[in-house]
């Protein structure tokens, strides 16, 4: 029988989801609740405790106490600033180790799972716990890439894995092999309205999410839902490639019916070797 | 004494700048202005013809008809769609040649350089007709980077040398550390808007824009000004970096007036090696 899970709360659905996937399969777990980031709707009704970001000090002790054996952490987590942040006393001897790899989100969150791992927990992905959030290689729906597209494919998975070796972001769309936009700290939503005013009204355009090369896989995945898909058709998208084993894709089933009623391809691709 | 000038005028202020050095120093001159890009003021009261931005053959056969010697693209081009381009049989045979190479600013951009000096035209750039254009190194005005955006100075320039060689942009912003944006084809206005609202309201933040490492540095460098000052100042920044002789500095005196009124620093680096 699997261990007591500890179900580290970032913001979005996932944390929901890991919640759900818990229940379903009759599996022990606990909430940390991260205030102003966790959706109080997660929490609620499950066993949870809320702390402040920089409370790292205070999360280990509430996970001993809990007696949690694997932690995983679901969901973004906005970026603070230092000042936001207010470190407890766990919080600033893990920041003083951290030092110059708290510079981007990477460098930070490896930190992190390796405070969590030193204290004994075993840190495991989403995706493992939810099993279906992966998709596997071609397309979800009914649609499918046409040559045009795949060549756009071909430029933003270039693009996003330059940025992502760069700690930058996840994220490209491209029209007719020109980039609209690239994600930082905007994050998708942001990008893709952005880039239905910049598209030229031609033909296609695709976004393209994937992880970053040397991205932790237990951790921060890149995600997709069906309002991705909603925007990405908003913005006058022919659709979206993830990596086949390497974005979530949550609420798959309504993934395919959203896309297939709007027209648009989803479309898992292999990991670039 | 200098050819005629042929000036092909994109979007902005810069081939106003390039038609007043010219007046200033008595050099002949002819505006090749492009419907929909160039500021119909800065044809007005020049030597003047309008060309359809796909109408590369009618460009050359104007720029030889007008008996000029040296061209300079001076200001921005909206990358159109194909469609939208309606080229015509210069234009055709034109993209037939570049191929896949259109894909990307660069590319495209290098393309229509080799075009223009196989016509016998030498391709001259903005900043050797308006000199002044290009800053030194070191601040501008009175106020310097802090270590702090010295360090952000750097995770700006190389995040933005990794985007120019794949030829997505020439901008980037960066606070405490984390990327908050970096451009692709929405341009600098656009980014440091988006910037202002992901701030964190920490200290600083800078705005780094330099030019492409592969870059014709005869075309399409980058370009600030005043309003890049006041908009930086409006996002929360604390300074700009620019690359001494690589970036076009528009308006030099009020930037630095701007930018001390503001308190920001406007800085000059070395290119890196």
């Amino acid at each position: 029988m699997s261990p007591r899970l500890g179900i580290v709360a970032g913001s979005g659905v996932l944390p929901g989801r890991v919640v759900a996937a818990c229940r379903a399969s009759g599996r022990d777990f606990f909430v940390l609740a991260i205030e102003g980031h966790t959706d109080p709707a997660v929490a609620e009704g499950s066993p949870h405790a809320w702390v402040r970001l920089g409370a790292l000090g205070k999360a280990i002790r509430i996970l001993h106490d809990e007696r949690v054996g694997e932690v995983c952490l679901a969901g973004p987590v906005r970026r603070p600033s230092w000042r936001e942040l207010r470190p407890d006393l766990g919080g600033i001897r893990f920041l003083a180790r951290v030092g110059s790899r708290a510079f981007g989100d990477d460098g930070l969150l490896s930190a992190v799972v390796e405070r969590i791992e030193e204290e004994g927990f075993r840190v495991v992905g989403a995706d493992e716990v939810a099993v279906d959030l992966l998709p596997p290689s071609g397309p979800l729906g009914r649609h499918r890439p046409d040559a045009r597209a795949e060549a756009d494919i071909g430029r933003g998975v270039a693009v996003a894995r330059a940025l992502g070796a760069l700690d930058v972001g996840q994220a490209v769309v491209v029209q007719e092999g020109v980039v609209l936009g690239v994600e930082a700290a905007e994050g998708t939503d942001a990008l893709l309205v952005r880039c239905g005013g910049l598209h030229s009204h031609g033909p296609g355009g695709v976004l393209v999410k994937i992880p970053k090369p040397q991205q932790d896989r237990r951790v921060d995945l890149p995600t997709i839902g069906p309002d991705t898909v909603r925007r990405a058709h908003a913005a006058g998208l022919s659709g979206i490639a993830v990596e086949a084993g390497g974005t979530l894709v949550l609420e798959r089933a309504e993934v395919v019916r959203v896309a297939d009623e709007l027209g648009l391809f989803v479309t898992g691709i292999d990991r670039p070797t």
